[in-house]
């Protein structure tokens, strides 16, 4: 076997069948094989935030392929895939980006075929669920060992679809990113590192003027929720690594109506 | 071992700890066992969504012991029960329905018997929680090879509790069919095939008219709901097969104020 | 290998990929060992719901290493431990008192280390993430047999965190319990055996005048929700052996606004 498990993201819910059809195939063709859920609660259709988690989650994972699916384009013409990275790591599912930020950290696309119905794929593949008739089966023949050039015809990975962090930008004495996560418990993830941060306005011990919209607070750059009192402001590295603007015990994406795709400004505390 | 795989469905959902205590039992008695868990969403009480679910999955998974525990009766005279199917398969669960549907899709009932308290349940049945003492043990019992004759006293299978879905009615150029079942998104499957509805109204590619209580709709009759523009409605066969109403990208039984048991009639466009 | 299973409990919720990151964690360290997801849905920072059903839960598991993470105070002073028990079982998680009703029921603790970042987690200890860079490796390394001593500095048990429950109270011809938990049906569980409430009131079969705040009601002692119509009170005894006071079909907790930590009162019915 080429690969013991298979990581799967989706954001099919838990309240239908979807994921556990999906396990179904995947063991009636490997059933040797394990299947590490990362996560299915993703928001319907957001590829964007699919993909960070991918990216991010993928260093804590064993070696496995990975299967993602959010998939608002299914049964249009956007090219089902499976791509194989300089690491030698599969991943499949839709290219319209999910996969693209996981490849990167995986050391890039090497290979990619477009999937086909083939003898990896169910008898009748369904074009509103491919996931479980595509890209499911061609995730267990790959932990088997089939190689990806069976699967499809190639595509060349310049054409692949790829998804595009805007960088944090400085100017006037500020750093503004963008919020690119936001997790349940309001948390507010930029993509921003601690040294693009300290360079810029701020290093962890000092305060930071944070500023969204016409908004400011004056808010300690720490390195735990707990060096702040309860439902206080903080600013820390998160634990991706990312910059995070947070409230202690809050909800600090619901408390000041921040959102994903929203700039944020910081400068140092005069 | 019988069976590598147990294929567990419930209405227990996730905020408590019912699924990963029947897990527990599961694992207690037979360690090598895997569970496939298909679902655990199902609204509480919703035999009918449960059974459809299961009869449609299994086609899917890896053969497998049939778990399902949707059982408002519990506690009360209903049968706790055990069948085995022409096809040599068993499935585990309370005398309501639940698995009559699945049963026939695997061949039809064989051979059932009444669960007792014995060396293959707990040594206490609550009887709040047979899933966890009565249900989880026996399913781990039959993954095993335990025979069926061993868990209780037979029960004639002409008297299993039986699910009935109402046909689709043909009349005055009209088929009228029942929906069976709403997804998280709102699509709305009936109990229709393509080839009735094609037989009785127009053949994908047409348009239909698509009636619910006084209102009615012009809608095409597609294989993919990227074929139709965002927002709007569309007729086709869905992914289990059956004939689903949509919204592209909407949520087509909130916005009609569809709901499961409604009446959905279809006619040619003129 | 020391133990085949880890039992995982959480209040990291399905949205996020906060338990499939442990999962991914736990397996790159120890890929034969199996994960038990107990629950993941506690209310956020619900410590004592969490001690709860880990203690209730934990006798239909088979061995395994205890995994908890409900961690208001990751990050600050508080310690992050591991514990082994007098029945030589182990339980991994913060010194807050998640682990301390299963502990105890495990035998007590017999031995604790205050964790360190060491060889047994990961090379950098996130400090907003310690279920991910700290309890999950050390669950792992534990599970695969590694000695608790190496884990960390010992921590005398008897200093170890503590959650007490309030013993049920007799006065006036009454007794007094306290509402322990509420299941997702709304069913209220009290500190309080059968026995208990059949020595102080009235056994099963009797009527009991049941009083939360101003309010009474007569109510049957039963032993099933179906002895009742729907919608009717009952109490009895829970699946956990606790007494429960519950509505037939329907929510109790939500009806009569009773929530964890208030006080019931039962007497005899005269």
């Amino acid at each position: 076997m080429a690969s013991k498990f298979i990581t799967f993201l989706s954001d099919f819910g838990y309240t239908d069948d979807f994921v556990g059809t999906c396990h179904g195939v995947i063991k009636s063709i490997a059933p040797e094989v394990e299947i590490i859920d990362l996560c299915h609660g993703i928001r319907r259709h957001d590829i964007r935030t699919g993909a960070l988690i991918l990216a991010n989650a993928l260093h804590y994972m064993p070696e496995s392929v990975v299967l993602g699916v959010v998939d608002p384009g299914v049964g249009t013409g956007r090219r089902p895939l499976a791509i194989r990275t300089a690491q030698g790591r599969f991943l499949v599912g839709p290219d319209n980006g999910l996969l693209s930020l996981a490849a990167a950290a995986l050391g890039g696309a090497e290979a990619a075929v477009e999937l086909a119905c083939s003898a990896y794929s169910l008898p009748q593949v369904c074009k509103t669920f491919e996931g479980r008739d595509l890209f499911s089966p061609v995730a267990a023949h790959l932990a088997q060992g089939v190689r990806l050039e069976r699967l499809g015809a190639p595509v060349p990975v310049d054409d692949l679809v790829r998804i595009e962090l805007p960088p944090p930008v400085t100017r006037d004495g500020e750093i503004a990113a963008t919020v690119i996560y936001i997790d349940r418990f309001g948390n507010v993830q930029l993509n921003l590192s601690r040294e693009q941060l300290a360079a810029a306005a701020a290093a962890p011990g000092s305060d930071l003027v944070v500023s969204h919209g016409e908004e400011s607070w004056r808010v300690p750059f720490v390195s735990a929720f707990g060096e702040v009192d309860p439902e206080e402001l903080l600013v820390m590295e998160d634990s991706y690594h990312n910059i995070s603007f947070a409230v202690n015990r809050g909800d600090a994406a619901r408390m000041f109506q921040i959102q994903v795709g929203d700039e944020i400004r910081f400068r140092a505390s005069s």
